[in-house]
């Protein structure tokens, strides 16, 4: 019913992002990656899913439509609800889930925390038609977890390396692209 | 309780239309041709209906009051739903449809997508007092029908042929009311 | 939740007057009289009750506190549901519900529509407590029911006796009081 | 969902406080202290909690987030719903409250009205790590009690008492602080 809602970030709180629209401010569960990166006061955009049970009114919301839709198809799984399919965004990325899934690949998927053996197989038995195989860069997958070891969040990691894979689309190895995405970092 | 949404128009995603109204985009379910014609930032009026279970809350929403009402008389009928009924006002007229219940018509009811005969038996017993003979203008269909095998929408064409009739009232040669239509979508 | 909600008048259809806010038109059930001189356009503050069950959100709006409170309590009562309390304050004066409960009079009560002698009996043993008897002028009373068998609304005739007797506290005379009244509203 | 709402105080009725936002006004469920200052025209900010139940929706609110919180863990407790956690609030303070169920105090949790003692015991087995000892001023609490006895609300009380205490820190007597309390009390 509520796709999308526009307002003014307002910090975050106990896993949910806050957001205000003439006077309400919503508490909107999100991801651990999602709007990482903003501050109080930013305008913000947020793909939302609300949920109604008997007991509550909860909303989702995510960065991105594809994270959004990724959740959607998550929560269609039997005996996986809301909270761990939050979990599963908040510990991989919809590239990575999307190819695990497509390929059938249990070993890969329950490596995301949050996702045990049995998880798996269901979840690939019941979405393996509704995700692609998505071309993904390796090294910049490499790159991006090294960045994270060093102690950039995720958000951070990912677009210093698309910006280096965008100014010089040939750099293949890794050390290079960790290397420029340093420069591009320590300018924040 | 919600009876119309007043809105900027945001596009359609997976049959459902998204009109932003002071930073909330509501996602609202409507038939196939309702607001067919709307471009991205037109402004949009709805007749909706919220239609609340224990799983969930959903807006329905058409581009006419009478179309809203139909929708509101299929969905009482039992074991006719609101995606059904969705599907019904996707694939006919509310006229055809109005005709076809008021005079008990079977055959005519049963050749809607969506409705088998035990539906069309139901729809008509439990609402044949609630729908009226409608004056059809059977040439006014057949212009419609034509031009929409021409590739045109149902709006479209309907609007077209609705022009040629007004501006010539004493036309009612099929074919020459397509020829009119024609001269008129051409310049769209 | 929704105490009050003021916005635009927007008509009225099957039972429900339509107010807008910000672009959302809420329908809203009430009785008979509330709103009876409104026209479209009028800015409007409608007392509010928001009614939530497992298959629908209903709100029902009264043009006085005092009327909505007469309504949260009829619908307290066992097997009177909100439908009949509207129809019950759609055939009466809250004085006259409020003294017919108070002083437990269930041939006043059950003379009004929408209560047998059932209901009667139930309301005044669960609600005797909670109405006081109200000072009701009967040549007030008599005057208004003439005018409305002229054919004037119950709200326009109740105005202008108010309008008579602030005018003149010491007319007592019922005839008086109506003419007096017609000519107040012959200038309507 | 709702996490806060900003908007203008229209005073209180039957233990709701009235807050007006774009032609709407919430009816918000609080403890007889929070907001006991406000006049009618206010900007406000409430901390609200939104209950859902398959019979009602109704929104709690509260002037400090701690307070918020507060209610949010006591609600938690089993058999101990909204009303009695509003009466709860409505009897205490937050620093009260917290000291006696970290410290495992069935007596002070049972000498507030609203908790007898299976109620406390049950409290403190299921709340006792969510709550710290907070190092509370005895003087300051006897001064409030004690102005509060001579006709003050608590949040005047306390108020004042802080305006005494912050304007001479090392002040301890407890009838000194009650003196210059009281002086700031009689500008008001």
């Amino acid at each position: 019913m509520i796709e999308i809602i526009e307002g003014i970030y307002k910090g975050r709180s106990e896993g949910k992002i806050l957001v205000s629209i003439n006077g309400v401010v919503f508490g909107i569960i999100t991801d651990a990656e999602s709007f990482s990166e903003f501050n109080e006061g930013d305008k913000i955009l947020v793909y939302t899913k609300l949920i109604v049970s008997q007991e509550d009114m909860t909303i989702y919301g995510f960065d991105s439509k594809v994270k959004k839709e990724t959740f959607e198809k998550l929560i269609k799984v039997s005996k996986l609800g809301p909270k761990t399919a939050i979990k599963i965004l908040s510990s991989t990325t919809v590239d990575f889930l999307s190819n695990a899934i497509a390929t059938g690949d249990v070993e890969k998927l329950s490596s995301i925390p949050g996702i045990g053996r049995k998880t798996a197989e269901r979840m690939i038995t019941e979405l393996k038609d509704e995700f692609e195989v998505v071309e993904v860069n390796e090294e910049m997958l490499e790159a991006i977890e090294a960045l994270v070891s060093l102690g950039y969040s995720k958000t951070q990691a990912r677009n210093a390396v698309s910006k280096v894979l965008k100014e010089s689309p040939n750099i293949s190895n890794v050390s290079k692209i960790i290397k420029e995405a340093l420069k591009i970092l320590a300018k924040i």
